[in-house]
């Protein structure tokens, strides 16, 4: 039986819970921006056991590129601490399944792909300290703009764990100079989403030539007045594990998140599972 | 050659690398309360690499009594994110070494005793919002009345992982009504020392039945106006060490903590190593 299909405006008043359900039954394939509001949306990296303790400890040492928000166990689909009925294989819109390092393919479940020994690793995502932005009226220009963030290689280097290495990617935010301070603080208090920015201003500071060629995601105008503020990206973890080569890995592909049912603000990303 | 004996007041205003030498060098066996001014202190637990992935998950899960500030690779007894120079088989003043679950020694130098899979793992401590607390002013019973802080069983069950599972361990301290808040605000901002408290008021709600009769530490006096306020607490990861009854295992003794070199209140417990 096909599922009936449901856009994004139907899910936007939804519950966690109900997305990943009409996710999970294959009603809705889109990306999950602004769906189930308040809700943490994580990033997402699945790898075999036997790389996941260098991959934690990669994670625990680059805590703003990489902030974990929930593990699972060895082989166990479930992630009690995020969701009460999450099941990984399926409740994601769109996976992304590298083999040796390259993209092997792009789907919208991964049961048939699923192995014993995978290690589920949620991460904060940026849509966390966007939203408390929004909320406090400063403005965020991609979203404005209805275009994706721009991403770029910074030459920040990362703290090596095992095979995992590499540099920090970034994205930009251009904010009014008036209200950087206010930015700074705002995202500061949510280290579970990549914190504080990590540097504004001039972006040859940190390796990057030319902010109108983001490495990933659409350029965005700096208008008289804004300074353009960089915070570390949930897209490094995924380039370190590409680059890593492993045999098999897993990703959301980029705007399909993982919907927590923990809220975005909560002081830790545990939900009690007893 | 027998090193010269320092003091605890000798250090007061000595570097986090310089009283990390002097227990090096066996010139200072004792607590590091007050000892390196400003600088992150940290409990310490060091396992074999076959359980350390889920302790790792295991802490992940139980982020307020088990904040996680810093891990070593698998058999390197350096930990470069949190201090350039650690050696942590000689830089804590007093281990404890437990073997199938058992207090075998207390000593003051692990060196004989390390192995090749020792994984370390380093977790914050109330010393850094007790510091903060003591800023903004706000009395901390036990320091005032030179005792060592009570600590109780509760019946908050903690999300397991594998072989670790258990009850959460937490302090106490009277906080005058009016300063209760503002004690909660000050801690929450410090995720990486156990943050906010969990309880406040009635020690029942969370099965403590006497409060003066602490499992470990002192009792302290609750004035008339004050609430006895609850914080997750760091003897809770080696309690659940203990009783996963690993070969072997490592912590520091109590009140003798691993000494770093980032500042208490750092937005992340990482130094940059290269």
């Amino acid at each position: 039986m096909t599922p009936t299909p449901v856009s994004h405006a139907d899910l936007v008043s939804a519950s966690a819970a109900e997305v990943r359900a009409a996710i999970r039954s294959g009603s809705y394939a889109g990306h999950t921006a602004g769906l189930a509001a308040g809700k943490l949306q994580c990033n997402l990296a699945i790898l075999p056991e036997r790389s996941a303790l260098d991959f934690l400890r990669f994670c625990l040492r680059n805590p703003k590129p990489c902030p974990i928000v929930g593990v699972g166990d060895s082989g166990d689909p479930s992630l009690p601490t995020l969701g009460h009925d999450i099941d990984i294989r399926t409740d994601v819109s769109k996976y992304r399944v590298f083999r040796n390092g390259t993209l092997a393919e792009e789907i919208t479940d991964i049961t048939d792909v699923w192995q014993n020994d995978f290690v589920t690793v949620a991460l904060g995502c940026s849509f966390t300290f966007e939203n408390a932005l929004l909320r406090s009226g400063i403005p965020v220009r991609h979203i404005e703009t209805g275009k994706n963030v721009p991403m770029y290689r910074s030459d920040i280097a990362l703290e090596p764990a095992g095979q995992f290495s590499g540099k920090m990617v970034v994205t930009m935010r251009p904010i009014p100079e008036a209200q950087v301070a206010e930015a700074r603080a705002i995202s500061g208090r949510f280290p579970q989403a990549h914190g504080a920015p990590i540097a504004a201003g001039d972006p040859a500071q940190i390796g990057i030539s030319d902010l109108s060629q983001p490495d990933w995601g659409d350029a965005v105008d700096i208008n008289p007045g804004e300074v353009p503020v960089y915070w570390a990206c949930g897209v490094t973890p995924q380039n370190v594990l590409l680059d890593a080569g492993l045999p098999i890995c897993i990703t959301h592909s980029p705007g399909h998140m993982l919907i927590a049912d923990v809220a975005e603000d909560a002081e830790t990303t545990i939900l009690k599972s007893n």
